[in-house]
């Protein structure tokens, strides 16, 4: 079981259904109570044991599913969470699913179609790097999208999440929420660094011009789809230690609510004998 | 570069193409020159530094893909190759393939159609647990393929495989070989253990039971189907810290030959301006 601390922490970045994100009004410099770094690596080494003891009874009970949605804008550190704490699973039963622009089969079905397949397996733990939000994001603040088309989607997401709860999957959500200055500082350190500079896509830009309007879509996104099956947490990312401890908090008490046990045997053990 | 140790390592376990792998002569218990434990452990965490890095290269290029194949007799080691080498790698760029018993709509198809299908991306590392191997040793064991439909199967490996490579996905198989001895420490430690327990299947037991007749069907697989552009390995995988060293040997000599490079930006650096 997590602790009061712990307990603290999540209500601190929980969007609790039925209420506003206030994303606007929610700090991406917060360090959420953690003193400093080193006490955040600490305890994020901490958590990491607990989530990997967890996962391996998860994994091995091959009855429940863990669906992780990443969104943020880029640089909020997407992938840093993928490294440092899903990283640090068991990769038989991890699976990362990155979704770019539509292309190709999938533009000749609806916006779910996709996603549906990349649902994890009983036991399965999957991270959506990127996922179906971005149909309520990116289309809807590019004009992809007219807003009679991705008005309705809330609902379909809503309808869609429950059934795969329903139907044995959990859902937690994380919006990594940064700052304009701290995307700034970011995007320069990948031009700077010909190690980073791959990362670096110009069009990118074209989205950071169009911050307030992400700010806008992100803010009906996670308002109108945070419920108590599939919750969404806006995880202040400025300082990438308190993000990491805040995603793994939760996570930590995701998998600690489904409980995953070791299944008991389906033979008799004591008739077993190896020769 | 890969130095003359780890060539010599290299050397002792590589099946070199046109020779008999002649796997009942490698003992399973051999060092492969590694004094101790504690020598393999520090080399280990030496070498992931160093895989790291050129996955992460090899990743950010997205040009050429990495296919490893593991194969070996139950409890031989392959979930332990993948958490403590494949697990260290960025889990983005990174996906595991578990081939069981085909099924469903797999059943329609010829036995590599489920197998295409889980080629690495451009840039990906995928790990077959357990492969299209197995059309060549369980089916041929325990008599699921008559002989008329395994033998022709060889050939159709090595030219799938060569189409693979001619198209920009290397290969490096390994085959992790233990001891029959070892096999029953390792089956009794699960029974005695219930964290351990759900890994153990009774019908283990009754492959354990064709032990010869599967070294034999490993034989043919292993010696016809090792070429230059998809080599087997047979790993002495007794001592699981020799085996680690020996697969993370050979992945970096194979990731060192791609030689992945950091791609060059496809647009002005100078002219970015970040406001």
């Amino acid at each position: 079981m997590i602790n009061q601390a712990q307990r603290k922490l999540i209500s601190k970045i929980l969007v609790k259904p039925g209420m506003d994100a206030n994303i606007s009004k929610r700090e991406p410099g917060n360090q959420l109570g953690i003193i400093d770094e080193q006490t955040a690596t600490e305890l994020l080494a901490e958590f990491i044991d607990e989530l990997r003891a967890l996962q391996e009874r998860l994994w091995a009970q091959q009855s429940k599913g863990l669906l992780i949605v990443l969104q943020g804008i880029d640089t909020s550190g997407k992938d840093g969470v993928i490294r440092n704490i899903i990283g640090a699973l068991h990769p038989a039963g991890v699976r990362i699913a990155s979704f770019k622009a539509p292309a190709g089969a999938e533009t000749q079905h609806d916006y779910l179609w996709r996603i549906h397949q990349q649902m994890p397996n009983r036991g399965e733990v999957v991270v959506f790097n990127r996922s179906h939000y971005e149909s309520l994001l990116i289309e809807r603040v590019r004009g992809f999208a007219p807003k009679e088309v991705w008005a309705r989607r809330y609902k379909h997401i809503v309808n869609f999440e429950r059934l795969l709860t329903d139907e044995g999957t959990h859902i937690v959500k994380f919006m990594l929420h940064i700052s304009k200055a701290e995307q700034a500082l970011r995007l320069q350190a990948r031009l700077d660094d010909p190690t980073k500079l791959w990362k670096f896509n110009p069009g990118d830009l074209d989205d950071r011009k169009m911050w307030s309007k992400y700010i806008r879509a992100y803010e009906d996104a996670v308002t109108k789809t945070s419920t108590s099956n599939a919750p969404w947490h806006v995880v202040p990312s400025d300082h990438k230690w308190v993000r990491n401890v805040a995603v793994a908090t939760v996570l930590l008490d995701t998998l600690n609510r489904i409980d995953p046990q070791y299944p008991p045997a389906d033979f008799d053990v004591n008739a077993i004998h190896i020769v």
